[in-house]
This record gives C-alpha cells, sequence and structure tokens, in this order.
C-alpha cells in the first residue's frame, strides 16, 4: 500500500479537503449540502469528517476532564524552520519530506516536542490549537495507563478475575479471563473490529454506546454496559494479541469500580489536572453518561503533548511524578511479541502491546498510543521527543499510514539527535 | 400562592430532593431506578432534573462558550456570616429569611456580590463552583444584549424589518415585524409558553431544537430554524408584551446573520472572554450546531456573577467597557409598561422588558434575567448588589418563586446598604 503524497488516489487530496474552503457547517443555517447531522451519518463521511473531528461535542453528549484550578505549565517554545524537508524513505520505498507527509497522512494538526520545548506546531482545516479533536483509540492508552497505575499503588489485581471486579460479565468471554489479559488485550472474544466491513461488530458498538447514529428502528443494547454483556468467548486468553475496543471499555468498567469515580473524574484528578493542560478535555459519553473508553476522549493538540512529554520523562512532568515510573518502565518493556506477532501487523515487526500502548522494542524504545484516522502520541525516549498529531484520514486503520508515519517519525527523531 | 418554606405542599422538600442523597446517576451503571436520560425525559423529571441542570452536557450536544486565554479577573471575598437571617416577608405576608428562602426555592446555587465582592456563596446538591448550571431564559438576557450591542454599534437597525436580516421568515408571524418589536416581546405570534399544558407550543419548540426528547415517531421540525419558519402571526406586533421564547431564537438569528459568527463564538469574544472569567460556558445545540438562543447558555455561578456585576457598573468590569454604558442605560431604563401591564404579571407590577432583560422601575431600578425554575441574575445598582442564582424548582414559572424572591433581593440589597 502506498501512502504518499497520495496515500489513497481514489480520495480528494488534503487540500481539496479543507473543510474550511469546503465550508461545512458555516452560515445560519449552513446550505443543506454543507450540513453535517450526526443522526443521518453524514459526520462521519469524507472529508465531512475533517470538520467534525474537530467538533465532537457539537454532536454529541460528552463529559468535562477539567483541567483543574492550577497554573497552566507552559511548554518552552523553540520552533524550528528546519524541519519540513528533513527527508525520509516511505516502508513502500518512496522518497518524501516531513512536511509532504503532513499533508499526506490528512493531518489536522502536529506538535513536536523536542527535550521538552515545541520544535514544531502546525494546524490545517478545522483544528486550532484551543480545539478538543477526537483522540479515537489513543484513549485507550490512558485506560491503560489508569489502570496500570492502579495496578502499582495495589487498588487492582492485575492477576484477579475479571469478574472480581464486575461480576456482571461472568456469562460473557471475560467470565474467566484475568485484568491483565485484558490490559494486555490477549482475549478471545467473538468480535471483529473491521472498520471497513459494515457488519462488523465494532459498529455495533459503536451504535450501543451512542458513537455512531442508530437506524429509526432500532432494538440493540442502549449502552456500552448492556453491549459488553452480550459478548461471547471464541478462542483462547493469553495465547496472542487481538485488538479489539471492547476490551478497553471492558477495562475502563474495571478502572472505574476501583477508583469509585467516573473515567472522566479519574483522567482529570490523576492525570489531567496534573500536567498544567491549557484547557478541559471532554469524553463522549453514551445514553446513560458513560465515557466511551475505548475511544471517546478529545483534547487540545499541545495537552495531548504534554501527556506524551510526561510518559517520555518516565512519568515526570511539571514538577511531580504523574504517572509512577515503574509504570512508564513497564510500558516501555513492553509485552510478548510472539503473541503479538499472531496478529499479523505488517507495518509492526517486533513489536508488542503493553497496557495499551503500541511498543516497538527498536533501540530506542519507541512506543505509542494509536487511534484510528491518523491520531497519534509517540514516544520516542533516545530521541527526547514526543509528537501529537491528529488527522482526519479517509480510511481508519493506521496500516494505510504507518508507511509515512513510522519512518517519518524516526527520521525526524535522528534529524533532532544530530542538530537539536 | 405560597412559596415560603414549602412553596409547593404537594412536592418534597428542598433536602428531600438533595440529588446526591437520592443518588442520581452514581454507579457505573447506576442502579435503573436511579439512571436518568434524555431519550425517556427522565433528566427532566423533578426531583430528577435536580442533578440534570448541572450536568446538561453529558445529556445533549453542546457547543463552548471560550473563556478565552486572559488572566481570572478574580472576585474578591469579604464573605458575611450574617445573611442568611436576614429577614423579610414574602409577597403572601409570612415572615421568612434570606437563609429560609434558599431551601423555599429549592436553589442549587447562590452568589450575592455587594460592591464587588462575594459576601456569600454557597451550593447545594449536585452544583459545584466549577460546574455550569443550566441558564434557562437567563440566555435570553445575554442575546438580548448582543442585539442591543449591535444597534449601538450600528450594525443592526432596530427599527428595521425582521426580513431585513432573515428573509426566510417573510411567510411567517415576523414578516411584518421590525426587529425593535423581537427584542422587546412585542410579537403577535401563534405559540403557547404554557409549560405546564403538555400540548404547548413550548414543547414542539424544544423537541425541535433537540432540547427535549421526542417521540419515537416523530415528523416534526428538525431544528430551530425548521420550527421558526412554521410560526404564525396571531393579534397584532408592537401593542402588548408577551414573553414566548421563540422571540428569543428569531432575534438570536437575527444577531448571528449580523456578526457573521455563531453564539457561541459571539458570546465568547464580545461578552465571556473579556469577563476574566474562570471557566467555559456553554450553549446546547440542536441536531445542526444551533445554540439554543432562548434558554440553552450553561455557566458557572460565580461567573454569571461577573456578567451580573459588568451590568451593574455600567457594563465596565475587569478594567475595561464590556457592554457599552449606552445599552446598560437603554436597558435600566425599561421600556413601555402599559405595553408589560397588558401580560398580567400579578408579581410584577409596573415592570417593563427591554432587550429582553426585566426592569423593575423601582427606586433603584433594579433589573434581572430570570430563567424558568429559578434561574436569575438581580442587579440592584443602589444597594450596589449582584445575585446570581441557579434553582431547580419543581415548577417552571418564576410566578411560583417570586413572592419569596423578590422580598428576599429587595430586603438583601437593603441590609446591604445599612450596613455593608
Amino acid at each position: 500500500m502506498s501512502t504518499l503524497s497520495s496515500p489513497s488516489p481514489e480520495f480528494p487530496s488534503h487540500t481539496d479537503t479543507d473543510p474550511r474552503s469546503l465550508g461545512w457547517m458555516q452560515g445560519f443555517p449552513p446550505p443543506a449540502e454543507r450540513t453535517l447531522r450526526f443522526a443521518d451519518g453524514s459526520h462521519y463521511e469524507f472529508p465531512q469528517r475533517r470538520w467534525s473531528f474537530s467538533h465532537m461535542r457539537e454532536l454529541l453528549p460528552t463529559a468535562r476532564v477539567s483541567r483543574g484550578d492550577g497554573p497552566v505549565c507552559a511548554l518552552p517554545r523553540a520552533d524550528r524552520d528546519d524541519l519540513d524537508t528533513v527527508p525520509f524513505t516511505t516502508l513502500d520505498s518512496r522518497a518524501s519530506t516531513w512536511g509532504e507527509a503532513f499533508a499526506a497522512n490528512y493531518t489536522d494538526g502536529l506538535v513536536v516536542l523536542h527535550r521538552g520545548n515545541i520544535v514544531y506546531e502546525k494546524y490545517f482545516g478545522a483544528l486550532q490549537a484551543d480545539l478538543v479533536h477526537s483522540a479515537f483509540s489513543v484513549t485507550k492508552s490512558f485506560v491503560g495507563t489508569h489502570a496500570a497505575m492502579q495496578v502499582y499503588d495495589g487498588s487492582l489485581d492485575a492477576n484477579a478475575p475479571v469478574t472480581h471486579y464486575v461480576p456482571e460479565l461472568s456469562d460473557t468471554a471475560y467470565g474467566n479471563a484475568t485484568v491483565r489479559q485484558v490490559m494486555d488485550m490477549t482475549i478471545g472474544v467473538r468480535y471483529s473490529e473491521a472498520y471497513a466491513d459494515p457488519s462488523a461488530d465494532i459498529h455495533a458498538y459503536a451504535r450501543a454506546g451512542g458513537m455512531r447514529a442508530r437506524p429509526s428502528v432500532y432494538l440493540g443494547p442502549q449502552t456500552f454496559y448492556d453491549y459488553l454483556v452480550t459478548l461471547k468467548k471464541e478462542g483462547e486468553h493469553g495465547t496472542g494479541f487481538t485488538y479489539k475496543t471492547v476490551n478497553s471499555e471492558v477495562l475502563a468498567w474495571i478502572v472505574k469500580r476501583v477508583a469509585g469515580v467516573r473515567l472522566a473524574d479519574l483522567t482529570s484528578s490523576e492525570i489531567w489536572s496534573k500536567l498544567g493542560c491549557e484547557y478541559d478535555a471532554l469524553y463522549q459519553v453514551d445514553s446513560v453518561g458513560t465515557e466511551a473508553g475505548g475511544g471517546g476522549l478529545n483534547t487540545t493538540l499541545r495537552d495531548l503533548a504534554r501527556f506524551g512529554e510526561a510518559m517520555r520523562c518516565d512519568g515526570s512532568f511539571n514538577g511531580q511524578q504523574i504517572v509512577p515510573a515503574a509504570v512508564v518502565a513497564d510500558i516501555r518493556n513492553g509485552a510478548n511479541r510472539d503473541h503479538f506477532a499472531t496478529a499479523g501487523y505488517a507495518t509492526l515487526p517486533g513489536w508488542s502491546y503493553r497496557n495499551m500502548w503500541w511498543v516497538s522494542h527498536d533501540a530506542h524504545p519507541c512506543f505509542t498510543a494509536r487511534g484510528i484516522h491518523g491520531q497519534a502520541i509517540w514516544v520516542d525516549p533516545v530521541a527526547e521527543m514526543v509528537i501529537a498529531r491528529y488527522a482526519s484520514h479517509p480510511l481508519a486503520a493506521n496500516a494505510f499510514m504507518d508507511p509515512t508515519s513510522l519512518p517519518a517519525y524516526r527520521a525526524l527523531g535522528e534529524h533532532l539527535m544530530r542538530g537539536g
């Protein structure tokens, strides 16, 4: 697959899908053909989503993740003008540059920190520095970090059965699974994550959680919880990595049961308020206020970078230890690479998945949070670099962006190491 | 009507309806009988709404009213412990106190400023200092202020026909109305605001705007705009005051057409960001992102008090002239009191309604923004006092709270004047 200058030749280009020039949702009312609605799914079409991903709260109910009342932890600026020309070779052997990759991946915004300084910050289309954008499955890494922090402080036993915390799941695929198996996604559950397949379970999950429109006659589950209790076992637990969003939703349920507070408040108290964020974040919620732990977090880009920087700095940021260093080390060390290999990610050879983070096991070792359509936190400890990216790629799977993104990230890290 | 210690004997008391002790929406998931949903209308029942009014964004899509990036304009504290015992006599001749009135009106939070200092701040139930609460029709006073500011700066002609700005309304009740008639609600339109009547038009308006649940089969208007263009004339324009929320929605439409930006951004740029607010506010929005200009604003209580203080200080606050002094004077001077009298508000004799503010024409002269279920900004220029109140009264109309609220406000002002 080619994801270079025109990653998906069947789709119009980055520039041609600029939501500002296309005029989505401009005017009172917007013209009919430029109006996006949640109820008919038009907000999620391409290129319409280039507007929607920066305006999710206007389409759905949401819960606030408070930044608290503390001072902002400023990110020092050391902007550089040499980065757009940094060359790299795509995984399919084409010559490209950092600047070209911005467009190739339908990027909505990109922040690069080097040694904690902003060296690159760029927005496109509907996204602005003060707007929150959907992080999609980057959310999972927050939930996994929460769980790992609970394991570290002893309030959560990773070796305990899931049903110790959520007995409602006893008759489901999770009835004989451990918390650790959920945290590392080695769960055997009948559930398909194939976004391109309209009949895939991910869509039923999304409809249950109010993340996608429902048909006018809808008899399915009304909430995330109602959906999770329908999941049946398929295959074995603990023998292989299989990426399934429902695992993150189950983990969020466990985390809330342990913490005794809802996810939005936990993320605020444990992470967001400690980072010195500039803005509140939010979680999309279902019809009973349950945060979408599999993909509902929305943040500004600089605040997302703050979290990445904390993870780069062994959990320490803004003058305090926010995530225990042992938790970060556990993520960096990764999980069983043989288990990961069974999933067959061609662009991620030798990787693993730990605490809902993707771990490269390269020499640095880089680790990353990833969401569909191009959302990412990329942490390169050796290059002392953090990348936060929001995008609205026409295709869901990161496999379509990896051939450009991964070598671009690595090239930028090496460039910064040489001259930074 | 009596609204004293037990204003509505058929309803359980303030204390007995504390949403925290009732446990609404606590747990993962909450117990079925303690779960509130937008779709079935349970969030709006009493006493459920005592939780919901502080959690609207978790039930509905919303648009952010940014506080901007400026510093907070701190409200100096001069807390007093003598206010709860301030006595007053209700309009129906019972002895009461300021502290008793807090409970009598099912108050969720109350802030009193005297000479710009916080002398009283109290929260109850679900509301906290950092949570936004529905302001309901207090929203209208923001929209009216925006319109009056546009008239002042010349961008809006109050004497122009509504259709000059919104030609889509030509075949409606507004087809031969002026902007001024809309601003002062002297519009003859077939539309009933009687909340207690399930067939009243206010409910159809709310369903069209996504503010209330729709039946499973719903063939009505999908948006505020779609609803407004259905309104037919009844009676005459300009001859009497009739309080109808659709007028505010029409005025919001005009204001947006003039400003060229949506209401959330206008309120942010013209008011919220200048006040030095502590928190973002929000507007509830309909299915195409249109802010509910008739009742969709949600703010924290202290930030609402900041706006009240700016209005008390002739529009000047936080070191700048936010609302032109002439606009505040125009509001304070009020409108035609004979026009107002035709509406028959027993608790508001001699009042008028100007630029979507309620004007007392008393010696001070007090003016106020009012929303159903007890939302209020009360400005007493002579007592140098501003009251911001959020509540969740079992009944909608302020007529049920006025017999307690109005004399309580006046008594507090006089008390502060004597010893403040």
